[in-house]
C-alpha cells in the first residue's frame, strides 16, 4: 500500500493505494469516527464490493442508499433521496458518509456529505480508474443542472481516499478507458514524462497490467494532490485540470448526461483544445497529431458528435464555471506538458477550430 | 452608520448598519465587484424596496427571482428556481447574489450562492429586525426538509451585510416580535446587561423606538459576530446561539412550515428550555419566571402548541444538529446571562419538563 497526503492544513487528508484495501478493517475503521454510517453506492457496484465493505465495517450502524447507475442520475432529486435517508435513519452531525463508486457515486455522496447538516464526515472509495485517479481527489464535488455540467456544487474535503486497485479488475472496459483520459491529461498540462510513458505503455494500461495500473494511478494522484494543494478553489492553476473539460462538458450535456462518459467526452474536448491551441500558435500541427494518436491509441472517441453544432457549444459553454462576466475562457496548452491559464478566445478563432477540426 | 466587523481572516467581513443605507449607491457598489448581480427577495419586499435597490445598482446586468413568502417555501425546489434563472441568464462564477429580505431570503439566497458553481459572491441585504439581529450575519444557509429543519445548507460567510434600520417602518409587528425573541436569547445565553436593558425597555422596541432599535441591533450584532470568530463552524461555543431553537426547529418542522414564525417558536422554545434548566438544578424557578415575564411582555407566545405531544417532540428533535451519534442534546442556562455547552438530557427530565411546562 502507498500512501500521498494532499495537504490542505486542518483538511489535509490521505489517499491510499493498494490492492485489497477493502478488506482491510483496520484502514476502514481508523477514519470512521462515528456509530452512525451511510454508504452510498449504485446499483453496478453494490453487486460487487458492497457486501465485503460492510463486512469491513460491522459493529457500526450502517445504512446504504444505492443510486441507479448513471450520470443522467447526478441531479437535485437523487441527491435528496440521499439526505432523506440520513434524515429518515436519524443521523447526526458527526455520521459518516462513504462514497463506493465511481465518479458520479463520489460526487454525490460528497456533495450530500456537504450539505447534510451542512457538512459531515466524508470517505471517497473510488471504484473506477476515472474515479481513482481524478474525481475522488481534491474535494470537487456537484450535481449537473439541465443547462449546465457539475453547476451545483460544493468544495468540500473527504477525510481520505482508499484507492482499491483489484477492484478494476471487474471494471468494464469503456469505464477503464474513459479513466485513461483523464490521465493523458495530466501528461498534456503538466508532466511530459508521463505523457511520453502513455505514448510507450498504453496497451500495458489497455491490458489492465496490473504494475502499470498501480504506477499510474499514484503519478496521477501526485500530480491531482499537488495542483489541489496549491489552489484549493480554482482561483488559477487548478483550472488548468479543465483541459480539454469546456469542450466535454459542453458535449455530455448537450448529447444528453450518461450519452457519453465523462472521460469519452474528455477526450474529444482534448482533441478539440489541442486544435484550439495551434490556432492560437501556440503547438505545432505535428503536436496536435501526437495528442491524437494517443487518445486513439487509447480506442476513446475523437470525433465531435454530429448533434453538436458551433451554435450548441457557444450556448452551452457560456456557462462555463471558468468563464468571467459571461466571457468564454479556455485552457490552452503552451506546449506539450504544460497549460496556461484560463484565456479569452475570440469566437472567431473558436468557429474556425470546429470547423477546421472537421465538425 | 456604524461599521462592524465579523474577524474570519481572509473571509472577514463588514456589517453596515444605519438609516437609507439601501439608497447609499457608492455603499453598495463597493462591494459589487462583477456585472452581473442577481437579486432574490419574496413578493413581500419586492413591492416595498426592489426598485429603490435597483437605482442603486443602475449600470449593472441586474436579475431578479421573487420568491413567494414564507417559510414553506424554504425548500431544494425554490433554490433549484434561483439555481436556474443564474444559469438561464449564463451567469459567471464571479456574479453577485444579493439577499434583500428576511431570514428565509438570506438562507435561500445564500445557499443558492454557495452552490452555484460552487460558490459565488454574496451580499446580505436583511430586511427584517429577526434577519438584521441574527441571521443574516455568520454565514449560516441553509433550506428546510420536510423531515427537519435547516438540514440541507452550507456554512459560507457574505462579503458584507448592510441593515438599513429605515426599512423596519414598513415591518409587519409580528415579524417585528419576532426579531425580539432572538435578541432575548443574546441576553440570556451572554449579555446579562443586555437582557435587563431590555426588562427595562422592552416597550420602547415595541413602538419602534428608532434609537433603541439602532442600539440593539448593533449590540446583537456584536454578540453574534464575537462568537462567530470563535467558533464558525459550530464545533463548541456556537451552539449556544441555539437556546430555545431544539424546541424550536420541532415546533416549526412539526407544526408545518409557516405556521409559526421562527422567533415565535423560538419564544416557546426558550421558555421550555428555562423550565429544562431549571429542572436540570442550574437556575431557579424566579429565573424561569422572569425568562417567561420578558418573553410575554414581548407578546410573543409562551403556550405550547396542543398539537405537539412528548412523542412528537421526541420525534422531531431526533435529527436536531447538535445531536452526536443520535444522543439528543440541549443548550442550558446555567445562570441568567450565561450558557452551557450542548448537553446530553435524560429522556425522563425532559418529558417531566414538559409536562410541568404545562403540555
Amino acid at each position: 500500500m502507498r500512501t500521498l497526503h494532499v495537504e490542505l492544513k486542518e483538511k489535509s487528508y490521505p489517499i491510499y493505494i493498494g490492492s485489497g484495501l477493502l478488506k482491510k478493517t483496520e484502514l476502514l475503521q481508523k477514519h470512521v469516527l462515528s456509530k452512525q454510517v451511510l454508504i452510498v453506492t449504485n446499483t453496478t457496484v453494490e453487486k460487487l464490493y458492497l457486501q465485503q465493505l460492510k463486512q469491513s465495517l460491522e459493529g457500526y450502524q450502517l445504512e446504504c442508499v444505492v443510486l441507479p447507475d448513471g450520470e443522467q442520475y447526478k441531479n437535485l432529486e437523487y441527491l435528496n433521496s440521499i439526505l432523506t435517508a440520513l434524515l429518515e435513519h436519524k443521523f447526526s452531525r458527526n455520521c459518516t458518509v462513504i462514497a463506493l463508486g465511481g465518479g458520479v457515486v463520489g460526487d454525490m455522496g460528497g456533495f450530500a456529505a456537504a450539505c447534510y447538516q451542512r457538512g459531515v464526515p466524508f470517505i471517497q472509495i473510488p471504484t473506477t480508474l476515472l474515479a481513482q485517479v481524478d474525481s475522488s481527489v481534491g474535494g470537487k464535488t456537484a450535481v449537473n443542472h439541465a443547462l449546465g455540467k457539475n453547476m451545483i456544487g460544493a468544495f468540500y474535503q473527504p477525510k481520505c481516499v482508499i484507492s482499491d486497485t483489484t477492484v478494476l479488475e471487474t471494471l468494464d472496459f469503456r469505464q477503464l478507458k474513459a479513466g485513461i483520459a483523464e490521465i493523458i491529461k495530466y501528461g498534456l498540462i503538466r508532466d511530459i514524462a508521463l505523457f511520453e510513458w502513455l505514448e510507450n505503455n498504453i496497451e500495458l494500461l489497455l491490458k489492465q497490467d496490473n504494475e502499470a495500473l498501480s504506477y499510474i494511478i499514484e503519478r496521477s494522484c501526485i500530480n491531482k494532490a499537488e495542483i489541489v494543494t496549491k489552489d484549493e478553489f480554482e482561483s488559477g492553476l487548478r483550472a488548468t485540470l479543465n483541459f480539454g473539460h469546456t469542450f466535454g462538458h459542453a458535449i455530455e450535456t448537450g448529447m444528453g448526461y450518461g450519452e457519453y462518459l465523462h472521460g469519452e467526452a474528455v477526450a474529444i474536448g482534448m482533441c478539440i483544445a489541442s486544435e484550439l491551441s495551434h490556432q492560437s500558435a501556440y503547438i505545432n500541427s505535428d503536436e496536435v497529431d501526437r495528442v491524437i494518436s494517443l487518445i486513439k491509441r487509447a480506442e476513446l472517441p475523437i470525433q465531435i458528435p454530429g448533434d453538436m453544432t458551433f451554435r450548441k457549444f457557444v450556448d452551452l459553454m457560456s456557462v462555463d464555471k471558468k468563464n468571467v462576466d459571461g466571457q468564454m475562457r479556455f485552457i490552452l496548452l503552451k506546449k506539450l506538458g504544460s497549460a496556461l491559464l484560463p484565456l479569452d478566445v475570440p469566437i472567431s478563432l473558436l468557429k474556425s477550430t470546429l470547423s477546421s477540426y472537421g465538425q
